[in-house]
């Protein structure tokens, strides 16, 4: 049999380790996957950039139609990222009858419908293992290992870099400010940090997550959401004090027959599987009705780890047989007919951190608030100033019993409002 | 297409669920698969005895010619366990054309060579996802999701029963007996434990690793081995006092081009991803040259895990797109001709727990044998006796740099025919 040819479509930081492993040892691909390989094409925006792999002259290009129009092209690897041209290049590629593996988070979350659709319609595999926490095989587990389960919870740590802060602040004292710029020292936050601070990223990885466990198509812009950029340290330490982290948790779950999603800082119990995943790492709890749960977990990022992911989808297009597997996981799910649940209906249990004068009668106002929205207190403790001043407004953490997010937002604005209210309320859900 | 006749070897506690979920959601199956399904027959020793799910009397049978003669039936489900007459059974099957799913790690550890040749003369699958971790997709990461990878390590808890124990001794305080007591009392171990607790459960286990991480035969016997039935509390205590919590440890690893393998109680740092494996739970830590590490864990036993692992074996199988998938895992790996390393020259850091008497003199007499076997001391703590009596022996914990196996067991040999010596020194290897 003849060589596949493969094109690379963008050669940054993972794709120039794609392009090293396919040059340097193109039999590792070969003899797992029993048919050779040919690095036909390398789409760059610059031919002349230095690049950390040396890749020839003839394979360098700027010009998306080589690609295109080279018939001995069989499969394309999207690593460009970023939405336009991606999206183009891609359901071009499927159209002309390419097979397609990506890592592009952002194209699969807003244009998975279309893209799966192409691929349908022209009977290609579309590979994106490397789309979610990289190396870690969630997708794989969930659309195969996994398949004679009804999943009912996807609970995630999808952004390292957003970890890595967190775990800076809760286990170094850091602020968010301090754990930044360590993160963006160490390579583990861009200089413009805001698509994953702000929990944008995470809510891609929620959307693709939630197409292969549930078999739904949710728009991330649906996804209740809310990052990481505004965390203070003490309500960390508040935290840790009753037991917990504060972890930036995607979660997807079925509760009658609806699909919740959210990605917010959530509490997490530190000896839950979630609350022991530091640093960079990755990680994803599911539940399933046979397999109980099972977590998967390791770095979420990285040219290798990503790589590692890339080529494993790879394999099997090489060998032929990827078509009918990689498309198959909206098909048995049997809740793929799921309504999405409107935030405010979900419920959880809350921690409600207030800064509050200090003087009788307070914690009263505060209590009857909550009470008029059927929110019960689980405990409350009451904390030192944070600029240990005498007479300065304290902070108060209230942790409650189950109530729902509407409820509980309505009841947070009128604390809000009250005279004894020296600041803006801080609130999480805590993850059961 | 017509419905795929199975047949179930079997009907015990995972028999039961797997049967369970044939007869009364056969949709689930055949929705994934594309194709209908029929449960033909389910063999039993004893066609009258009480099960928990309700078998049509046509399909029940002792006969397991009835099985073989069945051209209809095309996939077989071996949940029998132990070696005869799983092992000929399972053959006859393969040689007579059918597609085998079986959970039989004892089979795969000792005969996998016999099973896979019989598979592969006769083009047949062998899915054995549940022998290993029962739910967690340990064996489809390793040959399909990390197949880019070289794997460099695969270290595992996956004995629960064993994890359930040390949890218990670890954090109850509770002594060897009544931890497996209370494991017994919860259905974690069973009436006889040895083949658990005395670690060739894991041996099994850790011999289908190698095969498929590796691509390597190995032998159960040949892998060093010990269990845990000798554990006392105090080790577990003073483990924890150093930061270190005591796992049974099943690893594999390449060094040198070299296949080590040992089964052990073993200290592993707490905040380690498996030193956070607690309870009945399994987990695997997997090392590649392009993933870096990544961690896979839940329920390791019990009947719905174990189904969800039988199950998403049968679907590809039902699909028939099984055949060259589920063979391929000894294909491709770079380091199929490992040799395996004799475990003397195993290097490792030790824990080594010496009980001496209370005089001058004595650590001196340690330190020298160690020196003479070209080990050196990393720390010293000396504790209280263990029965509170002045002038009793005292233990003294001594942690090592690396060292090699087989000078250390000298050493130890010696230092226990020390004058100073009163009881038998207790060791195990320190994790990295």
């Amino acid at each position: 049999m003849e060589p596949l040819g493969i094109a690379l479509l963008g050669c940054g930081v993972v794709g120039s380790e794609v392009a090293r492993v396919l040059l340097d040892t193109p039999n590792r691909i070969a003899e797992r996957a029993g048919r050779a390989i040919q690095l036909r094409h390398v789409l760059v925006r610059d031919r002349h950039k230095r690049r950390s792999v040396s890749i020839p002259d003839a394979v360098l290009t700027t010009d998306f139609r080589r690609i295109v129009d080279d018939h001995q092209v069989g499969v394309a690897v999207e690593l460009m990222g970023g939405i336009e041209p991606a999206r183009s290049y891609c359901l071009q590629l499927l159209e002309t009858g390419r097979d397609l593996v990506t890592a592009n988070k952002a194209v699969l979350a807003h244009h998975g419908d279309e893209l799966f659709s192409a691929a349908r319609r022209s009977r290609r595999a579309i590979g994106f293992e490397a789309s979610v926490a990289a190396g870690v095989p969630i997708l794989a587990a969930l659309s195969h290992s996994l398949a004679a389960n009804d999943i009912t919870s996807v609970k995630a740590i999808v952004n390292g870099t957003c970890n890595f802060i967190l775990t800076q602040m809760t286990e170094q004292g850091q602020s968010y400010a301090e754990a930044l710029a360590e993160a963006q020292r160490l390579g583990y936050a861009e200089a413009d940090p805001t698509l994953d601070v702000d929990g944008t990223d995470s809510c891609h990885k929620l959307a693709i997550l939630a197409r292969v466990a549930f078999g739904t198509s949710v728009e991330p812009e649906a996804i209740e959401r809310r990052g990481i950029d505004w965390l203070q340290p003490a309500d960390l330490r508040f935290a840790s004090e009753l037991g917990y982290v504060v972890k930036l948790v995607a979660e997807a779950w079925v509760e009658a027959d609806q699909l919740a999603l959210h990605v917010e800082p959530t509490l997490v119990r530190r000896l839950d599987p979630l609350g022991q995943i530091r640093g960079p790492y990755n990680a994803i709890h599911v539940v399933g009705d046979l397999v109980q749960d099972a977590l998967f977990s390791g770095l979420g990022a990285g040219r290798q780890p990503t790589a590692s992911a890339v080529l494993a989808d790879l394999i099997p297009i090489v060998a032929g047989r990827a078509r009918a597997e990689n498309l198959d996981f909206d098909a048995g799910r049997r809740c793929s007919r799921l309504r999405l649940r409107s935030p405010a209906s979900i419920g959880s249990r809350f921690y409600l951190r207030i800064t509050a004068e200090d003087r009788p009668g307070v914690l009263a106002e505060v209590a009857g608030v909550l009470a008029r929205h059927h929110i019960s207190i689980a405990s409350v403790m009451q904390h030192e100033a944070l600029d240990e001043q005498e007479g300065s407004p304290v902070p108060v953490v209230i942790m409650t019993h189950t109530a729902r997010l509407g409820d509980f937002r309505r009841a947070v604005a009128l604390i809000d409002q009250l005279d004894c209210i020296t600041a803006a309320s801080v609130y999480f859900p805590v993850a059961e």
